[in-house]
């Protein structure tokens, strides 16, 4: 049984084929993102905080933090990125207790990211390319972390389904070189957008089949590739994650503020047996319930979560 | 390849594995109606009209047309539904060009339904119960159509998904001993609901798996008792169509006249393949753009449809 532990100071989240799928949140990333950018060069983290309590609130159960901004008053990422990647981290993993996912082109920060991440953070991402693997495995072995694993390499993304299971094998043989086990990789298919490859869908449920049944490691996906350019994407968005889910895919790097996705991810968790008595499914049908009043999914979310929890309802019955 | 023809006198449809998800209105059926029920024995047939006008307008590629009207003037179905099942396929036939799903367990019924309908109908259904086998196997030989086979015998409906697998495997072989071949047999492998049974999900779709892999038959399931007396129901049935079609379901008996569902079949569709270009994706957005503006999916639907004629185009040029 494949099993790939991540681990903040206080919680733990399994990937794994007999659990729920793991939502991690894509939020806490400048990357297009010009106003955050801008934000976090003048060391403004007002939008990192909403986003990492956001997030959690909505579902998320482990949070990508990317630091990749390019400063206009230091345009060298090497020397910026690390010491901002520290900050966002020890802001997150102050505000909120899921684990992180530290998430990095730039070596140094990938290296400040596990140096300040408390518990066992997953590390992404490593690829096929020489180079990335020479540099990322030996901080993976050196911090006993899990670590995405993106089947591209030197020479580019291949849209031979076949090409992205033998760079994603690849990687999984050079990490036992180094001493890590395969439950510790979890793999990312690439999932091209349907709209421009008709074959897309089917490529990545084959391709998780066969990285689970072959290789026997968890697998993660940026999910909402496979509708760009489409109209109504929500809609391609959430039949995809429940057939993924069926296929066998264990993760998703997401944005969990979206109700209709994690609508169809919940009900797949149930449909997947992994919602024991469903207690999962009422909850956020009350949430639901919520939003067509006309609260917006974040706040909904917080509502219904502290009306859970003993605390507000004994204050509730003191008033 | 497993290709299920079923024919109306101009159209023909095709359940396979290669082929988009096969709708079947379930809409034109007395049971648990008790208006509709009335108006058929008072002779009105305009409920079923507009039942078939809009299943179909909605996305149903075959209907299926029930009489099964217990008669306050005569409580006998054996004299009643026969010449009913006539009349209203007559009907239904007259105003839609798609092809007809024959429904009902009075031996009479079934073939007056057959005599009524021109093309090739799809019969709905044989169980493995002895006296049913023996009663509906010579009906599908005599008329050469294809039968929907039900996975419950002479014991019951069992809650083992073995058990069902058995028994369908049971009704091909009678079926192959009468001569009628695997492809006209679609299996509905019983759907559980998912709030009673936590295994219901995954039984679907493992027996799925099985009965298109060991039997090399194509399925279909009455989609909506997945999720019987959970809330938001459309939630888990619009999540459990996908994953159903990813495992290799071929089609449902359904009411197409619900937008959420059908959004995730069509979806489905354009992730499993089977909707080159997202030709009918795009088309299908435009329909939901006119719900969020107002209009309800039936209407949308058949003005969307008829915005894509010529004819209309014509008139628009002209006018």
């Amino acid at each position: 049984m494949t099993r790939t532990v991540i681990e903040s100071k206080s919680k733990t989240v399994v990937i794994g084929f007999e659990e729920p799928f793991c939502v991690i949140g894509e939020r806490i990333n400048p990357t297009g993102r010009k106003k955050l950018a801008a934000e976090l060069e003048a060391g403004d983290f007002s939008t990192v905080e909403k986003d990492a309590l956001e997030q959690v609130a909505c579902g998320a159960m482990v949070l990508d933090v990317n630091a990749g901004v390019v400063y206009n008053s230091n345009p060298n990422p090497n020397e910026t990125e690390p010491p901002l990647m520290t900050k966002m981290i020890e802001i997150v993993q102050g505000l909120v207790d899921v684990p992180l996912c530290i998430d990095s082109s730039v070596p140094g920060a990938l290296e400040a990211g596990l140096a300040a991440a408390k518990g066992r953070p997953l590390l992404n991402s490593v690829t096929g390319e020489e180079e990335r693997l020479e540099l990322v495995l030996p901080l993976v072995k050196k911090y006993n972390v899990p670590v995405v694993a993106i089947s591209n390499d030197d020479t580019g993304i291949s849209m031979d389904p076949d090409v992205r299971f033998a760079v994603a094998k690849k990687i999984v043989e050079r990490a036992a070189d180094h001493g890590i086990p395969a439950h510790d990789i979890v793999v990312d298919p690439l999932v091209m957008p349907v709209g421009a490859l008709a074959s897309a869908g089917q490529q990545v449920f084959t391709l998780v089949r066969r990285l689970r049944d072959e290789l026997g490691v968890n697998t993660t996906c940026g999910a909402s590739n496979i509708s760009f350019g489409l109209p109504n994407r929500h809609g391609i968005n959430a039949a995809f994650l429940p057939m993924a889910i069926g296929a066998g895919m264990t993760s998703a790097i997401m944005n969990p503020v979206r109700s209709v996705e994690m609508e169809a991810i919940r009900a797949a968790n149930f449909l997947m047996n992994h919602d024991s008595n469903g207690g999962e499914w009422i909850k956020f049908a009350r949430v639901l319930e919520a939003v067509k009043e006309g609260k917006d999914f974040a706040t909904a979310s917080v509502d219904v979560a502290s009306a859970g929890r003993p605390g507000r309802e004994g204050r509730r019955r003191r008033g």
